[in-house]
């Protein structure tokens, strides 16, 4: 990566956060040095992304060991569970959250009896580790999809399923970076994703610092790019998916689908198996998050609609499994039947 | 109409026009006293809607006509020409401005010989009948569309096409206004409709005024409020329509009739017959207008996209006849076959 910010950093007992509330405007970085802290910047989307997430959190529990000042375990494990507790309110729909707390949770468990300090320091081996598997999971994920990936290709993505959404590297835009890479020639069409436009802050932005091509669509052209032929596949990024192949994305991932089938153009899902969530059926289950008003009605400060107008701000919709030509996954590509494929390929429940 | 400001108000010489780029932050009118004011008016979006269009383009020609102070009428003509050149090229996608301007430059032929005087009253004229024939074609067609309004059901629109877009009442909006006058208890869920943001600004402004219920979403969240069920239909306006029953009508347009397919809800096109061009077999003959990049890279003067990005900002997108349940006019519902419908129903080729 050419960036210079990461999305997330741990250092000295300290976790920096590139904060992308305000990109590409403003390059600044927050710092994190409780739990509470890192709880409130995953609300605020400060970090976000199904895998920064986790990782975040992840860090964050780290920190809340420290804040635990006392020698006695019991009051340490008192204490974490109000930690995990706190960070699993953070933010409801990706899983990736719940499953790096409840890997945070078993590392600590694995110390149990071993005193105040070894868990603290379990904790925190335990966090880098979740961070360094994520860059690998992603760049094994990228080099799986390129294989699906036409020389010549115009990608459509969504939001930002990329080094900003991850530890590093990114999922749908590992895919990119690594048939960029080997010189396939392509092109991103990146929707800009209202209301938080991700797309168009974060995905063009990572895109261009990597000097990858990148053109800019307001969500609805979606289809009319489609139709120009001016791109050949899509691939987005999860936030869940169920263990049927249903896929909980960023609110537009479904009609996108709906218009890739329309076209003939293959919709592929791009996620580590850590966003497989095999307890569930299928999408109906996953809970889909609803955010503030405010994010539709305002841009940043600036009211764009009335006052008093009614909104309604689903952050995530789920698009059904019979729209998704494959996922991608850092353990290769899984195809249809998902209920099936996907049973094998993580061959036993993901930790919960 | 309960507002105090009108889209467009001709007095004294002084055509007023509500400025919609800053609505509805700010209630300003600007005023144009020459030809070339107006034509800047419709470029900047000061005033925009296909129906709005024409008549603003009509009063354009009126103050051009007034500009001219000589009295040898071979004067005059060679400066109508160029007013009508300068407003012709405005924009190139909605049908009525090219519409309006022929319907004026007849207007003034038929006084040819008359004088200076006689011409430039039977322009005033001439504009005052396109603006009042506007309002009526609109009070009809919302009759005729209410009829296909379910008591109870949830409408989604898309851009405005509301009074906003007219000289009063809308088109799309003007269904919505009579089902709502009927006590049908609709509501309507707007799409903000980026890049111009007039869902969020102009749709969701008029029909609070107006006391409609009405719920804003992001353009991405159209199939998730499909899938849910909370709305049984969709009616868009159109700028242009071939003589097929493609229709041109704002980015977005076409999207939202394929997921309305998919979903099996009707999908109505609602415009005055000023708005189908029989000159053309098929949309893709109807010229697509690509705006500035600005208006994706910036909202307001806020830059939220990465500086030197790439922009694909077309403004309309063709829905082809195929996706088209029905077109509502002010002559009544039209249903496919399209090409012998509407030819019966224009009964002629709309002047040009």
């Amino acid at each position: 990566m050419s960036r210079r910010a990461k999305t997330l950093e741990w250092r000295e007992g300290v976790l920096y956060l590139l904060d992308q509330t305000r990109l590409p405007a403003e390059v600044k970085v927050v710092e994190c040095r409780t739990h509470q802290e890192v709880g409130e910047a995953i609300e605020r989307m400060v970090v976000r992304g199904a895998p920064a997430i986790g990782a975040a959190a992840a860090y964050g529990v780290v920190l809340g060991a420290w804040e635990f000042a006392g020698e006695d375990e019991e009051g340490l494990w008192r204490h974490l569970e109000a930690v995990l507790e706190r960070l699993r309110r953070t933010r409801p729909t990706a899983v990736n959250l719940f499953w790096a707390l409840e890997r945070m949770r078993r590392a600590a468990l694995n110390r149990r009896g071993q005193g105040v300090q070894a868990i603290k320091e379990e904790l925190e081996k335990e966090a880098h580790e979740i961070a360094r598997e994520d860059v690998e999971a992603n760049q094994r994920l990228g080099i799986h999809g390129a294989e699906l990936v036409p020389a010549g290709s115009g990608i459509l993505t969504h939001c930002n399923a990329g080094a900003l959404a991850t530890v590093d590297y990114g999922t749908a835009l590992a895919v990119v970076r690594e048939a960029h890479r080997q010189g396939k020639g392509i092109r991103v069409y990146a929707d800009e994703t209202r209301p938080f436009l991700q797309g168009a802050r974060l995905t063009a932005w990572e895109l261009q610092e990597d000097g990858i091509p990148v053109t800019l669509i307001v969500d609805g052209a979606a289809a009319y790019v489609m139709k120009k032929q001016l791109v050949q596949l899509v691939i987005v990024g999860a936030d869940r998916i169920a263990a049927n192949g249903d896929v909980a994305n960023k609110i537009g991932t479904y009609g996108l689908a709906i218009l890739a089938r329309e076209h003939g153009i293959p919709f592929y899902v791009a996620a580590p198996l850590s966003t497989v969530d095999l307890r569930l059926k299928s999408g109906e289950e996953i809970p889909i998050e609803e955010r503030s008003p405010r994010e539709v009605t305002h841009i940043f400060d600036y009211r764009v609609a009335p006052e008093g107008v009614g909104v309604l701000n689903p952050a995530f919709d789920v698009t059904p499994n019979r729209l998704v030509t494959a996922i991608i996954t850092d353990r290769g590509v899984v195809r249809p039947p998902y209920e099936e494929n996907l049973r094998r390929l993580v061959g036993f429940p993901v930790l919960m």
